[in-house]
């Protein structure tokens, strides 16, 4: 089962797609879509869109798995954000209709057995379970890829699909 | 020249098309977009991607007002707006190119003299603008004609282009 993780963002979306067979889960590919600052929102959502759909033809997921939007301090930077992940979330229905999303909490429980573990765990952790050589970078697709084992990972009651 | 008007949502986004024309400015047709609640939010946005791509094709307008979005008490709901925002933005790149957003006091300042007039001043002056006999129901598509009616009574210098 090809599972596609997403990292949702406007000027960085990080993507990690793995194949879960019966037996194992390991990498398929990994990255990040990126936008550039002087375009205006608008433009940004339009190659997002773009980006996404080459995305969802190329590895044809059975379902997207995303991580949950927190709003922090930046209340205008979040918006922006939202208006991505609406992008995104548009794509990922269109082509394969199982979208499934999870708190940063259970992303790293699910990972490490530890709702709180640092950040470099949880990286750790996406390295050992796909036999990678290395941390994938940046950042944004390890955590991509993070999303998309946390799905792998979770059984019928505990998933959760996208209300 | 043919101008959009919008009022996102998720639930109901509010449209009004308007023409303006040398020497006056008229409606060509209201109403509002609605999805129901009993749908994920990912379907939602897919029917909301459908109603805004067959909204573009009818009316081809030249360019799209929309009202800026503000985040009030309720993080959740207005999550789930910026999703749907995203992919109201989105249509509207793709089909025109020409965006523009107001914040309500602009709205209420370029319908009325007053950005803080009373939400039935501001309707009662879309009905008084366009000529119409009563004021458009429901309110979200009142409030995408006054959006609309804003950005035909603004100068260059003071259009608001979506950055």
């Amino acid at each position: 089962m090809i599972i596609l993780g997403l990292d949702p963002g406007y000027a960085t979306i990080g993507f990690g797609v793995i194949d879960k067979t019966a037996g194992s889960i390991s990498a398929v590919d990994y990255g990040v879509i990126t936008t550039p600052p002087n375009e205006t929102i608008a433009v940004r959502l339009a190659m997002i869109d773009d980006a996404m759909t080459s995305l969802m033809n190329k590895f044809r997921p059975e379902c997207v798995s995303v991580e949950e939007l927190f709003f922090n301090t930046n209340i205008t930077t979040g918006i922006k954000v939202a208006h991505a992940r609406g992008v995104i979330l548009l794509n990922a229905i269109k082509a394969c209709g199982r979208l499934y999303e999870y708190t940063p909490l259970q992303i790293k429980q699910a990972l490490t057995g530890n709702g709180r573990a640092a950040k470099h765990q949880v990286q750790y952790m996406v390295k050992t379970v796909l036999r990678l050589a290395d941390v994938p970078k940046p950042d944004d697709a390890a955590d991509a890829l993070a999303a998309a084992i946390c799905h792998a990972n979770m059984s019928g009651a505990t998933r959760r699909e996208i209300r």
